[in-house]
């Protein structure tokens, strides 16, 4: 186990009806803020107007910032970041999902510096002074509600690029999981598999010593396994939104990549996917995390895969260790392609062969370099490849 | 799952040579300390010396209080408090384990209040404003470095009571491993099993939807039986050392029991055993979970411990019920009196029937009404015959 600072301070109001605490909660840091939101699913659902009725309660004065791409445009942070400067806020709320939250911390950032928006995206030490960031979240998935970092898309320039610092964390966040009862089959599938995900970049590691985190990060892919279908099955579940929701925001607040040397691969291969294609980031990861541990499925991984097929797919140990990896890998495309019934191919997303050069070798190096197993942009094009 | 406010701030700096981080994180808070501490091992080892040049090298003014007992009294209390009021200290310091950690819990709290400390054992609503706490940590087992909570022993009273309000959790911990590599293997014992205990408390839990917990518990629980025998073989193991002092803190930072109508049960019938006869908690701990198990195990809750047989046991799930309980039973008592070589009876520990009503009618009703199971005094009485 390496060493780390643990230091997550973000507030949570988790439950049913938890939405009043956050008035107060942000009164400690001013009372002019930025309300950061999507399209227009919080007005149909009355949580728009649950809002607005919060922050009139507790004197808070507000602009607004709507219409935040389910993957958010630095052409959004810009704007966002134009009304907190004209308009002297002092702190910004996003009510949504991961893209409206991820918004929210750059606008928050960006509301402090003089430059061009898109500066801090690219280079994360000009990040200086971070207006405190809230959250109301609507959808179990990115996990932004509770960590430091954000991804953000400049279509202009065919990238999107996550990262963070330490500020933009939220102060406080809400977690209702009925907010989430609406979430259709498809996004509930896709954020089930983005939790997942960003918990498998942590767990598929090669810093030995870190069973604690590894056996935490079990616990949350089987919550993932466990309840993602009864959500996509029974829409109002309590309990599955519930267990959902908590286990997103632990996959990836720094809990569990405490303690080990963590540089992701497979976050970084599918976001030339959807910086190219504008897909669904969570229907990406499904299709490329099965082909990405095929590929680098090998005698110096295999006891890893063993650990994954016996503790979460209880898989029993008693056989050749490569046959547990590969009926492991088997599972997981089942859960993703059958259970959660997200596409399982590129091609049927319409997407074709003609960019993978391109893509793969705009995937940043030091994920290649270091990620669970080094790999070339060649690499990358094959795995690209057998997603088709 | 039941509505909670996640709200655990403590930053930890974790790891070997961490210690020099924790002079400037307590210089935000003042630069007038009182250094708590037990006995002189911290001089054995060096550490008392590096603590002292860390304080001088901040320029940081401090007054000791030595020799805190292993339950800490509530005389330590009173005596640390009239110090820091009478010198105007502004933060409390423990470097120990959790005793020293507890008492400067209740030392920050009594600095500020006019009455007798004890009152704020007995009522927790009379501490109002707390001298920030810090702690650097040489025992994994109580947890008290990142929870909010203590206990102090009163033996006018034969009293030993817990409790404890969100602003004497610790600011900052400093959890590095080597640390613990001088604690001797019976202590190293007792720790596992208070850290398993904690965690039991919160498992043994009748809230329903509480997947998610129950999975991180464990983890937890497992990290215990994967490490504690090791750290008891090569004492100077330092993944073992720090799988296991990481757990501590995890095991009843509020992480596990959020979510949950959470009353314990075992801790407050052994608080009396410790309280009448000064024994090591962890001992009385492990001697009467497995009696616990046996009295509560019963058709409707033989499930939970099906779930702890299969998951933290590995028991195959293909069995009777009872048959799974009774084995997770056993093994959980094979684990503690012969891997971890601790007394498995009251009788060895010098120990009869002679205070067993007296103690059982000490328990607090609470516990008792509202546990896993709920229980009479009498069923009390029976758990600890059942300890002979």
């Amino acid at each position: 186990m390496l060493n780390f600072d643990y230091d997550i301070p973000t507030k949570v109001f988790f439950g049913k009806g938890q939405l009043g605490k956050l008035g107060p909660e942000m009164k400690k840091y001013g009372d002019r803020l930025l309300l950061v939101y999507g399209g227009g699913s919080i007005k149909r659902t009355g949580l728009y107007a649950q809002v607005l009725d919060m922050l009139r309660e507790n004197g808070i004065y507000w602009q607004e910032l709507s219409g935040v791409e389910p993957n958010p445009r630095i052409e959004s942070v810009r704007e966002g970041a134009d009304i907190c400067k004209r308009e002297s806020l002092q702190m910004v709320l996003a009510v949504g999902g991961g893209s409206s939250i991820d918004c929210a911390k750059y606008v928050a950032a960006a509301a402090n510096y003089d430059g061009d928006a898109w500066d801090l995206c690219i280079d994360k030490s000009k990040i200086k002074k971070v207006l405190p960031v809230f959250s109301v979240l609507t959808l179990a998935a990115t996990g932004s509600e509770m960590d430091c970092g954000g991804v953000i898309t400049n279509l202009a320039t065919y990238e999107k690029i996550g990262g963070g610092v330490a500020d933009q964390r939220p102060k406080a966040s809400v977690l209702d999981p009925t907010y989430t009862f609406t979430v259709p089959a498809n996004q509930t599938a896709a954020g089930t598999v983005d939790i997942m995900s960003h918990t498998m970049e942590t767990y598929f590691n090669r810093t030995p010593g870190t069973y604690f985190q590894d056996r935490m990060a079990e616990a949350i892919l089987k919550t993932c396994i466990h309840y993602g279908p009864i959500a996509i099955q029974q829409p109002d579940n309590y309990e599955a939104r519930a267990n959902l929701m908590w286990a997103s925001s632990w996959a990836i607040n720094d809990f569990l990549a405490d303690g080990k040397a963590n540089v992701w691969t497979v976050h970084p291969i599918e976001h030339e996917l959807s910086a190219f294609y504008d897909i669904t980031h969570g229907v990406g990861l499904a299709i490329l995390t099965p082909r990405w541990m095929k590929y680098v499925l090998r005698d110096e991984t295999v006891q890893k895969f063993v650990e994954y097929g016996v503790n979460v797919w209880g898989i029993s140990p008693d056989q050749d260790p490569f046959s547990i990896a590969n009926e492991a890998i088997r599972k997981t495309e089942q859960f993703f392609f059958e259970e959660l019934k997200i596409p399982s191919t590129l091609t049927q997303l319409g997407i074709g062969n003609e960019n993978f050069e391109r893509m793969a070798k705009k995937v940043r190096q030091v994920a290649l370099d270091d990620g669970f197993v080094k790999l070339t942009w060649e690499d990358v094009v094959e795995i690209y490849k057998a997603c088709l």
